[in-house]
């Protein structure tokens, strides 16, 4: 826990993962410094909420000069907690779910895949990377040992709310949903919804009604 | 293309089909209203922004009735021109891009994948759903015969930025990218960019510094 951060706007603090993704891409490259400008264009927020964002951070660019790339590595790595490593399940080894397992998050991240569930029999006792896959009957047992806070949800629609209600009994306190369903959970458990047909139709809306 | 959404802010836009989304499910339901809160409840987007969003859409609730569900849902089909499909090329049948063949766009949405292309032999020439694989050496051919206008990506990131030219050189306008490569683009294609890694990131963070 970051008590400092706990002042920044919750839109913002949104944010703060793409900003942190880039500056790490900039500080390998080697580059000392970058333009709220240069920032804007690559992680496509508009520029005077950049310049917002950060000044909640303490971090002021100079007119000129712009921001120093290491402080704000230093701000983000601090404020993301890069050094602790959250646990994390994943819920349903379909073809999304598999694609997950293959995706290295530690690579760039403070989060690991620490085990999977599946129904399907010749799934279950196998593992995909390093992550063993469990038959979701021992979805509680296994949770509860392994005190897991964070499940990544990528089951079939018709099963969303019944997984989630058991995962919330469990104690996992986020669930990232790539179901299409809006899960119902009690207020401290928080919910990210990603939902990939929207995501399409948002990108087509923006080259019909924005077009350059 | 509507032009009286021309005057919708793009942050305002971006939240569009996840209101539409929400009210259809609230239509198919029987509901007739519903309230700000109700919607900030569901769509997690707090409810001063939603009135907001709603006053550009000419859509004014009222004290102890909220929205006519009918309305808003006769706007926004209008308005994300639910009657005109789009046709999509999806770039790499790997497990990411599978899930996304399996996905049934057209269900709710006004997208449709036309076709797929991908480098290994055993994919090309066959189907997943009713769309066909082609090989990526035909990608150019095969869109300009399509016409279509969207790409996902869902290939490794080494590949991205030389795929990517390719889709700019064959006329796409618009790329939903799901690897961690930042593209690089001219200024008239515009780019969705969702990385799993920081959508997990972000989950992540607010569990640690907005717990209720």
């Amino acid at each position: 826990m970051n008590n400092d951060s706990m002042k920044i706007p919750q839109a913002t603090a949104k944010r703060l993962p793409l900003y942190y993704r880039f500056i790490q891409n900039l500080h390998s490259s080697g580059k000392q410094r970058v333009s709220s400008a240069e920032l804007s264009e690559a992680v496509k927020v508009d520029s005077a909420t950049i310049r917002r964002d950060f000044s909640y951070f303490g971090a002021l660019g100079k007119k000129g000069y712009g921001y120093n790339v290491s402080y704000l590595l230093s701000f983000f790595r601090k404020t993301l907690d890069q050094d602790e490593v959250t646990n994390v399940a994943l819920i349903g080894v379909g073809n999304l779910g598999t694609a997950f397992l293959n995706y290295n998050f530690l690579k760039n991240n403070n989060t690991k895949i620490q085990v999977a569930f599946d129904v399907e029999e010749s799934k279950v006792n196998t593992k995909i990377g390093d992550v063993p896959i469990y038959h979701m009957d021992d979805l509680e047992k296994t949770l509860a040992d392994l005190h897991v806070p964070v499940a990544i949800l990528t089951i079939p629609q018709t099963a969303a709310q019944t997984i989630t209600d058991r995962l919330v009994a469990a104690d996992i306190k986020g669930i990232l949903n790539f179901t299409p369903a809006r899960l119902n959970v009690p207020p401290e458990i928080r919910v990210h919804h990603i939902d990939l047909a929207i995501e399409l139709q948002s990108l087509v809306y923006f080259l019909k009604n924005y077009p350059d």
